[in-house]
């Protein structure tokens, strides 16, 4: 463990006792991109954990990062749906419009305009050393990084930074960007005057949760349970699940990692351990175990797929929101882009 | 010649010829950097060329590039106090205000964010190659190259294209910024749909004005003469430049470089060849010939000076300048930027 997780392991201590304490002291950014609906995958790992902070009493931003889609890829296909799907998904899980602020990147030009003082508080150099950007390139198959993805944990700076966030519930992989952003808000505040406070992660304690087959979760593996799936359609889904031939089934994440996975889902549905859930069925078998894991999803997701079906009946409603959120985020971003040119000396008028 | 300048010759030669025949197609866009006073090096390179444009009857949109300061140096300085410096030398010198549209850079939010989709149009390699970059890196002494300055290509492609400008007057060294600019519009129109022209150069064919003291013109070491300087400032500052012990005076600019420079600047200001001037000082010797330089910049900016003083004595009037040229430019930079969003998909409301 480095020095560097080992701090920033103290800094989410501390947010989760703060959390306890003065939840109103805390002021979340969090965001997805809009590359399609969310999956179990979003669910578990960081959708819990916003809504956990919101339910605390914490001041909720939530962004919809549709630039950070065209980081990896050309185009950006049907954004106008997936923005509309997370607006459902989130709102549906119970993000709650009226507490947080739900926003669009490309409806807020004063946070973009962010992007150009930050980028001269960072060199290339640096931008080239973070991991993320190359793990990320790596994964998308790409080998000439472009612009933006290079400059994208920058921008993540101003995402964060615009609405003085002083708290980002991240995983683990994601910890090299608010790195990043930690050090563009202490060189502004070093170089000009503190404008920004440095914001801590929240660490994700979910375990890493994998698709159907074994392996990453991802869209376009078909490996995902959406949660915008019927039960009907959760259930064929599942079906298809990998397991293996051993009919007793035991939560050995090392030597079964595909029945140790469907486990750990059942009990993160059930709250319960997944050792338990694995006495439970004993010889039932891969089907015993698929039937329960159904069951406990379907059951699990059973009021976000109503409260979904509510929320697409009445699309006006998602148009308000967002409308609103824009709005608010605008004004926000206006006013700290106001104090960073006065901290700039950029005020001429 | 390379082809690439061959073609933007052409292209510059073209945009003269419709200069003469249809000067209301065309659209100007020019800037300076805030980090000081303009000087005679920036009269001769390029305000006479931007002021031939404008009385032409071409539309012009003057940047103020105060973003641009911080890309080669730490903190801008005395920014605002720049900026009315460039708005008084500008004016003073014959930019109408009531046919350019003058705005700073970090007042017109809608620009800057066309960043992030032009990020995504360019690879990180390609703007490690720009020829520009490196040379400004190298003449500000700079080795690790900021996240600024290697994005400023792209920056300025948002500068040129928020007005859909088609004419950009340039010297030959910043040909390759825009080039770049070029790619950024046809790489935007190929993937998305047609939004952008592709601006042309137009290339200046002042000759090269070297300081008073041979070397390339540089404020930092007191080389130039600004516009501002009264006329015995002037003439203290070209009573120091460097010339040699021969007493008659040729234009040799192989031979005796620092001589045939003020011969240059003193053919420049009368309108004249620089072989009749070094004719008809004969054997006057540096003397004479910086009598006659002092006289004929002075003349020259006489009227420029005296409109200088008038403005300095209203500042509300400058103030209004920047006010109506940033309200203009948001206005123009939103719109463009609605187009942006649309073609790329990115309208939800």
């Amino acid at each position: 463990m480095s020095d560097t997780f080992r701090a920033a392991q103290a800094r989410s201590d501390a947010i989760e006792q703060q959390m306890a304490e003065n939840p109103a002291s805390l002021r979340m950014l969090t965001g997805d991109r809009p590359t399609g609906a969310l999956h179990i995958g979003h669910y578990f790992g960081s959708i819990r954990n916003r809504l956990r902070l919101q339910d605390s009493g914490a001041e909720i931003w939530q962004l919809i990062a549709d630039y950070q889609v065209i980081t990896d890829r050309e185009v950006g296909g049907d954004i106008a749906g997936n923005v509309r799907n997370l607006l459902l998904d989130n709102i549906a899980a119970g993000l709650d419009p009226d507490r947080a602020t739900i926003f669009t990147h490309s409806s807020v030009p004063a946070l973009n305009q962010l992007m150009l003082p930050f980028l001269s508080l960072v060199s290339v150099a640096e931008l080239q050393r973070n991991p993320t950007v190359k793990d990320e390139a790596k994964s998308a198959g790409i080998t000439s990084i472009g612009g933006l993805l290079l400059t994208y944990p920058v921008h993540q700076a101003a995402d964060i930074l615009f609405c003085k966030a002083n708290v980002v519930p991240v995983g683990r992989d994601q910890l090299p960007h608010l790195e990043q952003t930690r050090v563009v808000a202490r060189r502004f505040n070093d170089r000009y005057s503190p404008v920004f406070p440095e914001p801590g992660a929240l660490l994700s304690e979910a375990p890493l949760i994998l698709g159907t087959d074994g392996t990453k979760m991802s869209k376009s593996k078909g490996n995902v349970v959406e949660l915008r799936m019927s039960a009907d359609e959760t259930a064929k889904k599942l079906k298809g699940a990998k397991t293996d031939s051993d009919r007793v089934i035991t939560y050995d994440p090392d030597t079964r990692p595909e029945v140790a996975n469907l486990l750990t889902l059942i009990a993160l549905c059930e709250g319960i351990e997944p050792t338990v859930v694995a006495e439970e069925i004993g010889d039932g078998g891969g089907g015993a175990l698929k039937s329960r894991l159904t069951e406990a999803i379907n059951t699990e997701l059973a009021p976000l797929r109503a409260r979904r079906a509510e929320l697409e009946a009445d699309p006006s409603y998602l148009t308000d929101v967002l409308k609103r959120g824009n709005a608010r985020a605008n004004e926000v971003a206006e006013a700290t882009l106001d104090e960073v040119r006065a901290a700039m000396g950029m005020v001429y008028l």
